[in-house]
């Protein structure tokens, strides 16, 4: 493959942005790959691993229209640069929420495409980079105004070459359906062990839990610092997921309290067939 | 390893029930295992697996003091089928609570040692036996009133035989602690997968889901039948531990709803600090 992009900037060099990383420059799908972050230990290590080839403080300001710059820090991050980014380069970001970073993008006029790699562990830093990390994996785009027929195609030959299957939907549905399927699933993991801390001596009394605890939660060890915006820029959505999430927590308790057998089977048994659709 | 017993009677012939029965055989450690169940269907599938030598479907009444009966059928079964026995034949249980079935073991001054086996997945039924379960798992016992300290010992032997770590706990603690550990996260799990269904539509937008919402809601999978009667028979502790976790729910929902960044930061931070020492 001929390379895409001239010069590619990241800006934020964690798990998915050197996964990129080590793809852009495995694949030579980029001349130059300059990765942008606070932690100069992060950055060298991000070299050594052939995730970027050199590394700067600050963004360079000499980008041209053949440069794409992405963004893959935490989402309010992501708002914060593109109130300082040149009209010239394609810009996408990689974050979990849509709807704010696509409306300054769009106040903004940028080449803009929006991007959520459905893909990533609780792990961060770029000593979790994994270049399969997107493979047979899908990659949400959003489209704004500002974005041409051309640089969309672009964005989709980089995520195809990324082994990603690349599906097209607006911001708003997306900041809707991902708050269910996994903003909801993380607010519940972080309270859950914060719980669990409140009942029992950790780690003494957890050695007595079985695979369903540390399923449950293994997300809450994601890093704070990326849920911390996610829930903030998504805040609405949160909210309602978190309504319907406690109603049916109370629905459960009452049947419980009140020794309703039936009713609480019947629950048991709807939650137990919809799982198993999924 | 000479026989421990004579005749094992395994009341219930579940995943755990088939895994104790398929151990029993395998290693020659009672001469003869009679499953009792209501599927026929079952009981020649764990026929055939040799989880058991034979099945019948009423409990035999020719018990004497060299037989063992093991009751791994759903709590609340567990409790009704005390009532019944003989107080000849050493009784264990399997089931996930104590406390009701002690009571109800002294009252009859049964010969009756508790055990809580942390193992098993989410599946049911004699096809999900498997002989290597309980290897390397804690089973926490609980003592009675009227089992020896010879009958006790019996009892370490066949949890040492089947792989087993032993702990002695009192049922009160058992109850609580496994209400932390267990019952909670399968509460929050069920109630999670019910909020889901009604945010999204399943299963056409979980594809867009991560492992995050497939491993925090892996146990809703678990068998209604045994969660409804556990959740029933802990009703007390799972309470506690729901209030305790709506509050931790409310904390992280009101910080996100004020917008109060600091305090969201410190509650994530938290968790993910908590959850790395699990």
């Amino acid at each position: 493959m001929s390379p895409l992009f001239n010069k590619v900037v990241l800006i934020g060099v964690g798990q998915i942005g050197s996964s990129i990383g080590l793809n852009l420059i495995k694949r030579r799908l980029a001349r130059e790959v300059i990765g942008v972050g606070r932690s100069v230990k992060n950055l060298k290590e991000a070299v050594h691993l052939r995730a970027i080839h050199r590394y700067r403080i600050g963004p360079p300001s000499d980008l041209s229209k053949d440069d794409l710059v992405i963004l893959a820090t935490p989402v309010r991050a992501i708002v914060q640069t593109l109130k300082t980014l040149s009209t010239k380069p394609l810009v996408i970001d990689v974050g979990s929420t849509k709807l704010s970073i696509i409306r300054e993008a769009s106040r903004r006029r940028l080449r803009f495409v929006g991007s959520h790699p459905i893909a990533g562990t609780e792990r961060g830093g770029a000593r979790a980079a994994d270049s399969d990390l997107f493979r047979g994996k899908k990659c949400i785009l959003t489209p704004t105004p500002f974005s041409s027929p051309g640089d969309r195609k672009k964005i989709e030959s980089l995520w195809r070459g990324l082994g990603s299957e690349v599906v097209w939907m607006d911001a708003k549905r997306h900041d809707r359906l991902l708050a269910a399927v996994s903003h909801l699933p993380h607010a519940v993991a972080y309270s859950l062990v914060a719980a669990v801390d409140r009942l029992i001596s950790i780690p003494r009394e957890t050695k007595f839990a079985l695979g369903g605890l540390k399923d449950t939660t293994r997300i809450a060890q994601s890093p704070p610092e990326m849920w911390h915006d996610i829930f903030l820029e998504n805040k609405e959505n949160v909210l309602l997921c978190l309504k319907r999430f406690k109603a049916e927590l109370a629905r459960l308790e009452s049947f419980i309290r009140r020794d309703d057998s039936p009713r609480l089977m019947a629950q048991l048994k709807r939650s137990q067939a919809i799982r198993n659709k999924f």
